[in-house]
């Protein structure tokens, strides 16, 4: 496919200048011309129809089911994150009126968020369309003010291409300039550090493995100036069983797991990847129902060669472990086909040998079963950061483990009651990131409107005159957004 | 002075552990306990009276009235900070209740703020009280629910170690442990990076020089698990003075740069480092004035031989160039002593030379002398990071320079208009931080309440019991605080 070859160097510096002359165009639009794009860019996704959804399955191998409720789920974020832009709320306004009085006099300074300019979006192979081309991340930078260019994901270009012309013909119709988007391929390391690199990029976002998303981080940090790298990583997700909750419904809770493990052949970074629970009759029950409805999924195919071969060398690789005890293999070792496999180990093993701390990316998943609270806990706290982390438990129990919940939030950046970690609602209070490993950065979100803060930055006025001031700032408030002036919140 | 020898690693680790240990209590404290210690803190820094800024005059060699004003500054800081710390702005809730009927349910989601751990700050050298032991770095961690560890600066022990008793005594009081705080020496490289790589570090603040700051960045980054360094670094502060302003008041705006350029021996991060104006006979004037007025500032004592050095060593070597005119030169090289000094040079050669973007830390400001308007244009676009950009201008003529505003928004943090850089209001609106190399991340603020958000991270709480949720997550808004619920403000 020639039309998909990777870039050349030339290529990522022409891409990077267009990017960083349209950023001078774009920034100064106000938040409602930018929404209005967003929400166009949004309707022209949409209409996009069946058709995409085609493409993306050809190309991805995910269920129709799933990829139209992840395309739904695009437009859904463009248009929540569109509204969030206009209400301004991310702009996290303060005004502290002056005071010449004061002596010294006290001067009148005024705070907004400014955008960082060009944002590379790597696209995520298993997201086609929410964490790739117009996905959360572009959709965030959008919003700020940014102008994007997406490195499109090697295992979907062609969805890919027609996402990108979504968004070019909203670039017509909202009458800007084509460059405010770039897309480019590349399916080797070389095009990711070369627009990592560039001197026009002013912050990165990914979605994707450990390995991919570190190498960004270093490259950004390695820069002559260097520049934020949200990069969004691996998890095991781990979901704590507690004893009084599998006395009262192990069925249930078994359930929910396996559907939980085994969704779109595991391939999500919240996928629950390990499973705690303490040694005992109700244990044992929950894994027996555990085995039965996992073993009732069929294999099906992953997203490309690579992500299968690494699931089958990794499954391969921990199962031959001594110490561990295979529940569920029903795994097939067949090109794309994978199937779901659950495994055993005892807490104190698990504590002992990292292997088994690692992602195994897919349908699988551990359970480490403790002698008891303590070994439970012990466990919780050799975990490294998460995304998520998962408690099944009843309100009475609850309150014995606080230590537990303790280490759970120093772990994770959600934390998740008697629920799958799976299924990340796109709103304001979602936390989607967790301290590293989980991200680069746990002091963002790459899920919710809060999101957009990642490319933005504040810069404050101080003594300027009204009139020259951005709207958001002006005496009056004639955007009519929440500001913080002198300390108390506002619509004044 | 054996007292103030240089920590060994295994003092490093026993801080750092104990400093780890003293955070899983400190952490728990409630936001009205933390603000009762941060005020104990100020009140017993303000009883330390004249001893303690008698103390640091002899160690800086700062005069009185400036460091009176500056332990009153920090006493302000910590009570300011704590204000800000019990209303929970900075905490950020957002609230999205769910709605079980939705298909499939929608969960209920809510996010606050949890500390990152150890915090690790640097003491500067400039900043006896405002930024070293109990200064705004502390503050702020103290806020977020951090413990900290202080290296004190090697200039200033004597301070350093009397305002580290306040804090002591200050955990006595509140019943916390001592090892809420910990206090470090280490003139050498060794200590700093000992505590930067130490495991139990989660967070770095420091301020200082470029060199200093971007070897902790480094070192953060480089980490097994990397942490966000916080260093404030140089700046040189542009101040551009357009011609209107200068044909209406060149005296007066003279008078205020000089006064700017030389206060406490140009020792200031904001301290403008360059000026740049249009050749002309009002910028001869205000030249004249500046001359005049800078030259009646007599030479004094720097902080430290190793500042004192690079001043008289940079200047020399800038001062030495064909290309650049002397315009006042009172500097003595003589121990500490350093006197102000004024040079100027054509704005074609400045955009030639690296030399001159340079910061040179002391009393000296370097003219940029325009041919018009483009030519100040292109010079403030070839201006790196910046912590502040100034303006000198009339209402009338400011509209014809919207290009120019727009270059100083980009590569500043603050923007003054018709003031001078030194000085920094500490209030909400204040963003002290600018783009890289003025400091390693602009998307926070080192002055402010929202500078403790450089120690928090967000953390989500999904379909949690209300009695187990933190105290500001509960439903009914035990705390009154403003949160975000279903997109309003509200502080019901």
């Amino acid at each position: 496919m020639s039309e998909y070859t990777d870039a050349t160097q030339e290529q990522v510096n022409e891409t990077m200048q267009s990017s960083s002359m349209a950023f001078q165009v774009y920034k100064k639009k106000s938040l409602r011309e930018r929404a209005h794009f967003m929400r166009t860019i949004a309707s022209n996704l949409d209409e996009l129809g069946d058709r995409i959804v085609e493409m993306a399955m050809q190309e991805t191998h995910l269920a129709k089911p799933r990829l139209l409720s992840e395309k739904n789920r695009t437009v859904f974020q463009l248009n929540n994150y569109a509204d969030a832009c206009e209400n301004g709320d991310w702009l996290q306004v303060r005004i502290d009126t002056g005071d010449v009085n004061r002596n010294p006099p006290k001067p009148d300074i005024r705070k907004t968020q400014v955008p960082l300019g060009p944002v590379v979006v790597f696209g995520a192979s298993n997201f086609p369309f929410a964490y790739s081309t117009a996905g959360g991340d572009t959709a965030c930078a959008f919003a700020a003010g940014c102008t994007v260019v997406v490195k499109a994901h090697p295992a979907h270009p062609k969805t890919s291409f027609l996402v990108a012309e979504a968004i070019y013909e909203a670039c017509d119709t909202c009458n800007l300039p084509r460059e405010v988007f770039g897309h480019i391929y590349g399916a080797g390391n070389e095009v990711g550090k070369a627009l990592v690199m560039h001197p026009e990029t002013k912050s990165v976002a990914f979605t994707g493995s450990f390995k991919g998303g570190k190498a960004l981080f270093d490259w950004g940090n390695q820069r002559e100036v260097p520049i934020p790298v949200f990069a969004e990583m691996g998890s095991v997700n781990p979901v704590f069983l507690l004893p009084g909750k599998l006395k009262e419904s192990a069925v249930d809770v078994a359930k929910m797991i396996a559907s939980s493990v085994t969704l779109s052949v595991g391939q999500f970074c919240t996928n629950p990847g390990i499973i705690i629970g303490v040694k005992n009759n109700d244990l044992q029950e929950f894994i027996n129902v555990l085995k039965a409805e996992a073993g009732k999924i069929a294999p099906a195919d992953m997203l490309h060669q690579g992500i299968s071969k690494a699931y089958h060398e990794k499954l391969e690789n921990v199962l031959k472990e001594n110490s561990i005890e295979t529940v569920l293999n029903s795994n097939v070792s067949r090109g794309l086909q994978a199937g779901p496999a659950i495994a055993m180990i005892e807490a104190k093993t698990f504590l002992e040998n990292g292997l088994f701390h690692e992602e195994v990316f897919g349908p699988y998943s551990l359970i480490v079963a403790c002698e008891d609270d303590v070994a439970m806990l012990a466990v919780a706290r050799s975990l490294e950061g998460q995304l998520t982390a998962t408690i099944m438990g009843t309100g009475t129990e609850m309150p014995e483990y606080d230590e537990l919940v303790d280490t759970l939030v120093r772990n994770s950046g959600r934390i998740i009651f008697n629920g799958v970690p799976t299924g990340v609602e796109v709103c304001m209070a979602m936390q989607h990131g967790g301290p590293y490993p989980a991200t680069t950065d746990a002091r963002f979100t790459a899920v919710g409107a809060d999101g957009i803060r990642r490319f933005s930055r504040p810069v404050c006025y101080q003594n300027w005159h009204n009139a020259l001031l951005p709207d958001e700032l002006k005496t009056g408030n004639p955007l009519k957004m929440w500001r913080m002036v002198d300390g108390q919140f506002t619509k004044m």
